[in-house]
């Protein structure tokens, strides 16, 4: 009977116990612990031993150790100090294009001679759809968590997205010419608006317009755009001021206008813009790009490669532009992880302004994050880790040879750190990579579905010799 | 009595098939088989389904896979069609700085507002050793099989490559103010000549003289060593034509001659000098480089972190010059791995020359291998997979998302890979590296040395604001 007695004032008390816990600490889905965490919020405030708190597909709490106590999470992921911070944002891509990636590299007038050939015998609703997953997977294993992205049958990248569990801006591209999904700008502008009203609504996937560019549509159908545009509330993607073509094509066109002048004179530059490239703009244009408001994807690496020039970008983000970095597609960059254009980003506008002190690693990382997200729109959601903003989260390993040691975090993130080093990947709160594993998606069988679809590619372009170098 | 026979027959039949293989199929110690491989021989050879033959620590076959059947090896290393290359060589480094890697990135005047303060503080042999090991992992991790190193305590750095397994020419530093290991020019001088007596027979180590640079030393300290190396047969590396404030000071000491006209005026460069750098050149110096035979390590990621320039890298290279890559120290690189450097040198060569077709990837491969053997004067020994060459090979991963399709081999590696895309790592017939663990070194108890050592760090550079950025 005592024994009875006293067990029962254990359990009481271990049920009290239990339930005063529970009362006082608030039940979570998610606690990130232990982190050298970045937030990129506006006072780029960091905390060692810092812990995130995320509940449902928002960030709840932040701060340092102090606060972990207050949350019972489902999930505790402690990263025993590695470095957290807001997942990377891709402003600008062609996620389809990587079964392409390695094809063709360095040919004169690439885009022309090579690539509108290539995609003319090979783009189709399978292609969009085996390249977007790979593009996916890649970025994800990168610490992408959103990206911008132009192509064709984009409503096949959708659903790609979607299931990876990642953001995106999905632009259905609009051309002069007839391509895969359309005869012509006619019907490549109702295919996007097909595309917008079926997806608007999604949770993590903004549909969008992708004019390809200037000297590539006609200035009925970029007005036409913008004001669609306008009506349905959806971004307007384009290449802009990237190439001398470009620019000699819109000065005939417009009285000597460059492709910025060009777009602001039709009605074409606004708070709904992302344009690309922005490499060949000057003081003046600049001017304009600020005064619309609209966004700016800056794609280093891509833009070298192709000896473009470098874009201004370190100008445009002091003066307060919405710029952010992007890979561009595959076949451009030729890698879509944004974390492998943090080096170049720095040491290329070091080397342009001459001044080794240009570019330091926080506004490389604030490009990646807060920068993209302004330049996306998206600033109010994403491109920070902040109470109320979406859980997109990556973190970053510091044990690797590589990575070691870490006195200053965002110097061994731009410096020193590659795509691998990303260890987790978080989106709208859900884990999609974990220590490098895919959760969402089976990488083997999209490794397999482009290894397939590379024999088509060999068979046209390298055995038929049909599209030479 | 009949089942016996005829077991015995079995066994007789058995034993000879057995004897009768073995006789035929030549014993070796490793065989890789089903190799996308670049031989990056003379006629830049490829095979798919290539096969390298390895017998003790020398390439005794090359070939396709009907090779395979004619040797009989006790490891078989089957790639499955990943790349295989010779094993990259990094022309120009200081390993063991990288216990102060991202510490004040950025510095303006850093070299002497920031690093020399920083040495004299710490350096130490267990500094030296303690960055060695990481520097050396870091490496083989990113493929570099073979090393240019210039520091101090010079012997502690051979004592790690010595048990890792690495090649190396390590030199010790020669400069006019007191050091960790030398009160003046002279006793490093000195130390230098103890280290070269010491491991001037090691068959994977080349011991070498390393004076700093020409403004740092004096004139009769380089002729002293230009002297010396050439009667023990060593290397002699240098930081030359790197820096303004270097042309100004040999200009003031040698009548207005660029650092090139000066080493060249006092007999210093010669076929046994290794310049680090090389920035600050014209077409005379270039004319002086290719008379003398001396190599040259090109250092394209370090040198535009300094806003120092470009090199005329691409110019040497076509003209001839030996000439490699190099990551320089991981206090400027600020990461060891040449294979990191690939996408920039492609990338920024094109840049600067305003042409997409300049410095292909084969050129930038060509000079992470053959021609960095060459720059090192090690040409006959490695740089290539060619029979009787040394067996230093790496294999990169194709298979990885940021890797995959491969059309092309070397627009992989030069465009796609990073340095964990490495696998395997083979110095002289040795696995260093197995599918990214570590055989000969125990990594862990490496990085928790580090880790040890940064506590001194943070304390005398960081807490105690003795050292400010």
């Amino acid at each position: 009977m005592y024994l009875r007695k006293s067990l029962l004032a254990v359990a009481i008390a271990a049920g009290s116990l239990f339930s005063f816990s529970a009362s006082s600490a608030q039940q979570v889905d998610l606690m990130i612990t232990d982190a050298t965490l970045l937030t990129m919020n506006d006072s780029k405030e960091t905390f060692e031993n810092g812990v995130v708190v995320i509940s449902g597909n928002k960030i709840i709490a932040v701060g340092d150790k102090s606060i972990a106590s207050k949350y019972a999470a489902k999930t505790v992921l402690d990263v025993d100090g590695d470095i957290v911070l807001p997942g990377l944002i891709n402003t600008h891509t062609h996620a389809s294009m990587t079964v392409f990636r390695s094809l063709g590299d360095d040919v004169l007038d690439r885009l022309h001679r090579y690539v509108f050939p290539l995609e003319k015998k090979l783009v189709s609703r399978d292609m969009v759809r085996i390249g977007a997953n790979l593009g996916n997977v890649e970025m994800v294993k990168g610490g992408v968590t959103t990206y911008a992205d132009m192509y064709y049958f984009e409503d096949e990248v959708a659903k790609t997205v979607d299931k990876i569990g990642m953001r995106a801006i999905l632009g259905e591209s609009v051309i002069k010419f007839p391509v895969a999904d359309a005869a012509n700008a006619e019907e490549g502008i109702q295919y996007a608006v097909n595309f917008i009203e079926e997806y608007k609504d999604h949770p993590r996937i903004t549909p969008a317009f992708a004019p390809h560019a200037p000297y590539t549509n006609t200035t009925e159908v970029l007005q036409k755009i913008a004001k669609l545009s306008l009506e349905l509330d959806v971004p307007v993607m384009i290449h802009l001021a990237e190439s001398h073509r470009e620019e000699e094509v819109i000065a005939e066109r417009a009285n000597g206008m460059s492709p910025v002048e060009y777009m602001h004179s039709i009605g074409a530059l606004n708070k709904n813009l992302i344009g690309a490239h922005m490499i060949l703009i000057d003081d003046k244009d600049i001017e304009l790009v600020k005064e619309s408001d609209m966004g700016v994807a800056h794609n280093m690496s891509a833009n070298i490669k192709s000896a473009k020039g470098v874009s201004p970008a370190l100008k445009m983000y002091d003066e307060g532009v919405r710029i952010g970095l992007g890979t561009d597609g595959p076949m451009s960059g030729n890698t879509l992880s944004i974390i492998d254009e943090f080096n170049q980003v720095a040491k290329v506008h070091k080397l342009v302004n001459k001044d080794r002190a240009a570019m330091p690693p926080i506004k490389v990382i604030d490009m990646a994050t807060m920068g993209a997200a302004k330049a996306l729109h998206m600033e109010d959601k994403i491109g920070s880790i902040e109470v109320g903003k979406l859980a997109d989260i990556i973190v970053v390993d510091t044990k690797a040879p590589n990575m070691l040691p870490v006195y200053n975090p965002y110097s061994a993130l731009v410096y020193s750190a590659n795509s691998s080093n990303v260890r987790h990947t978080i989106v709208d709160g859900k884990i999609l990579m974990k220590d490098r594993e895919m959760l969402t998606v089976d990488e083997e069988q999209i490794r397999q579905e482009v290894l397939e679809f590379t024999k088509i590619v060999r068979k046209t372009v390298i055995e038929s010799g049909e599209i030479v170098q």
